[in-house]
């Protein structure tokens, strides 16, 4: 297995290179993808760890079917509880995704004591506080790297650099479909329609693009990292999600000339602070909009183009991190993707052997179910579209809507279209719960015609 | 020591919290920052990871200086050496910066088997290779975090998440100081030397601003990270610098015109082919250009503006990291200041001293001392920008130049002016050596006045 490139390397603590035997489940792009990555770099992961990896067997739904992959086609088998319970197998990686069979195989494998490296987000995002607290209880690592930027180290950074930071917010990038429309409409002037069939088309969009336009799949990415980040317990459904299906071709040109890009933004924060009216003192921590609460959100947003996010271009992502003491973060990356997915997991593959030999494991930190701050008690800033009738005084009657709405007017532009007028503003940061009331009572005014897009406007 | 709030929180392993006593060496900016970062983390860092950290001992030059930090002020010593060696200290931070007594003292400490932190660039790009290999002999941690980039996470991926990557180069905005000065010279239209001066005044340049404007202190990141990247031994004077000192106000315009941002960049890069015309089959490794060396350069260069890298500005850093499967990454946040700088070390503490509890530690694979291959031997295209005599004829004999030494033109652009004429232009990729040639060649031309800028152009 040696070869003589080897001979002279010696491994960081002079123990003969062991090999790590991998029991693979599923074997779609990423699991495909990781196969030829072992196989190419099992060399330098020796000559680098001391840890080689062999395939010991690859549970997939069709053994049958033609894969290209430089393995024993011997190796496959249906039978995913054969891979895990091979007594010869020490490492067991799942990318078959979904809920089941995925927990359960990653349960059985936990309690016999073998590490797990994942990248099910959806699996992580809805079971993972359950999958944590097994794997410190057998000792063994569970690790998900792939599972919450593709092949952005930010799980690591979270875990480990970071976690004696005060994190005070992650605003995420994290759905390479949406950010790849986003910017063909903003580069090339495309409608929405014809965006997302080019992003189909190119292999960047599922047939059903549901998961990804509507803000699902970025919101398990932001419940996990909101997990991560504050230590606490966050699922999917605590997250609260708007799409990018009704951004128009005009908001996008709005915001260009406001000095904003438009991007679907998944963002996880902790509030330090009891929502304005709410009491705070013992017990406090009962009531809706108490310190500690958490906001998990998915919506798309306008970001000023100096922000570090609005250069988040085409189908990459990028996690930015607000912390006390080191400031601003930013990581960013291919998100998805066969072979970038699989270089996360071949990260945790050799952290996964690397601990396995000394004996040790890294604990995710357990935390308690999160209290989730509601959507109507988080403050932005705002951008609203209104069409109007074009006459006098119009103004001064929606500006009232605002004002006694307490959502105050940092700026705005007005359009005339023959005897009618399109008005955008921005206004300054409010309730969401006041700026639906300021909504429905323009919507009660004769003289708006329609309410065109809302949407939240991220601070520089 | 555990207060209310800690009660109910199980520590991870549900082991009995530990203290672990820190030696601190150096008190400056760092130093008294993460005094403070430990005095108001400590409940946080031990709900997530069962450790709390107290202060054993400071060692500084002048103990009866005025501090305002929330320490007895007894801890304060002139003696390092007592720190390190005082038996109830159980980890060494180094702050103190510079070569001579850092080294002695963090021998001493990793003799001892204690782990140590150090945030000592100009230490471990001149010794770290010692450093690193003595750490490993006595099982202990030698963790650097801060050393690289300050408080971007880079050095983590770069040792754990990559560790099985094809990382091809290593691309940073590592100076925070020169990419200040470069983002007011473009933004406002300052001049170098005004830029410079507001820079020294803001408290982002020191009096004498060699080391960051001549690229040292980039230099030296730039031979730590190329280490961790390619797993070899690159030191400091390995890197090829030129600094910022000589870019115009002219340049910046030209760069625009372009559509490039200029930037002091800090570049590692692995060669996988021979120069052209080097042989390279048996024995080739030890002809100059060959296969396997090391490119590691720092330079002003025109970075398009559509690299993430180009939307890089103030006193903030990236490091972006190009990579065979996971693609293009990139790691943005503050390169310096007392805080930020702390924030990594303060991470680093935390996995040292979980590491220390389960009585294991992370080894810097020793890279043998690597071959690098010489300026003269690098590729890139260049932007050059010369002063001609305004007349017929002109660009046929500046385009002879370039043309005989293999040098080929991709754009120009001519400005007149009375008599005499501004070209400048943007070369495809060049040898070094054949773009010295053509600048001598222009230099002896009677129609060439001046040759203005010489800066190298990155690709998209």
């Amino acid at each position: 297995m040696a070869n003589d490139k080897l001979e002279s390397s010696a491994t960081p603590d002079d123990t003969p290179p062991s090999t790590v035997r991998v029991g693979l489940l599923g074997c779609g792009h990423v699991g495909a993808a990781l196969v030829g990555l072992i196989d190419q770099r099992n060399d330098a992961i020796e000559r680098a760890s001391g840890v080689r990896f062999e395939i010991a067997g690859i549970a997939v739904r069709n053994p049958s079917r033609q894969r290209d992959l430089a393995v024993n086609p011997d190796l496959f088998t249906t039978d995913a509880a054969e891979v895990v319970g091979d007594p010869s197998v020490d490492v067991v990686v799942e990318v078959i995704g979904g809920i089941e069979p995925a927990r359960s195989l990653i349960v059985d494998a936990l309690k016999a004591g073998k590490p797990v490296v994942t990248a099910n987000k959806e699996l992580l995002a809805n079971v993972g506080s359950e999958l944590y607290a097994l794997a410190a209880a057998n000792e063994v690592d569970l690790l998900f790297e792939a599972a919450a930027a593709g092949a952005i180290p930010i799980v690591r950074p979270l875990r480990e650099s970071l976690l004696g930071e005060d994190v005070r917010r992650v605003i995420g990038i994290v759905n390479g479909t949406t950010n790849y429309i986003l910017s063909r409409m903003a580069e090339d002037g495309a409608d929405y329609h014809d965006a997302l069939a080019e992003a189909q088309q190119r292999g960047f969009a599922e047939r059903d693009p549901t998961a990804d336009v509507e803000g699902y799949d970025a919101g398990a990415k932001a419940a996990i990292m909101a997990s991560l980040a504050f230590g606490v317990n966050v699922v999917a459904g605590d997250v609260y999600h708007e799409g990018i299906s009704a951004i128009t071709q005009e908001d996008i040109v709005f915001a260009r000339h406001f000095g904003y890009t438009i991007k679907l933004l998944a963002i996880a924060e902790r509030f330090d602070g009891p929502v304005e009216g709410v009491a705070d003192g013992q017990g406090g921590d009962r009531e809706a909009g108490a310190t500690g609460e958490i906001g998990v959100t998915v919506y798309p947003a306008m970001v000023p183009n100096t922000h570090p996010l609005a250069s988040v271009r085409g189908s990459f992502n990028a996690v930015f991190v607000e912390c006390a003491a080191a400031g601003d973060l930013m990581f960013y990356g291919r998100g998805a993707g066969g072979a970038p997915t699989a270089s996360a997991v071949l990260g945790d593959l050799i952290d996964a052997s690397a601990n396995l030999r000394k004996r040790t494991f890294r604990p995710v930190p357990s935390g308690h179910r999160s209290r989730i701050r509601s959507v109507d008690l988080l403050k932005s800033a705002y951008y609203i579209n209104l069409e109007t009738v074009d006459a006098p005084g119009v103004l001064a009657e929606v500006a009232n809507a605002f004002g006694r709405n307490q959502v105050s007017i940092r700026s705005m532009e007005q359009h005339g279209m023959a005897d009618q007028a399109r008005i955008a503003f921005i206004t300054h940061t409010a309730y969401e719960r006041d700026v639906q009331q300021t909504l429905r009572d323009l919507r009660a005014l004769d003289v708006v015609k329609d309410i065109g897009s809302v949407l939240r406007v991220i601070g520089s």
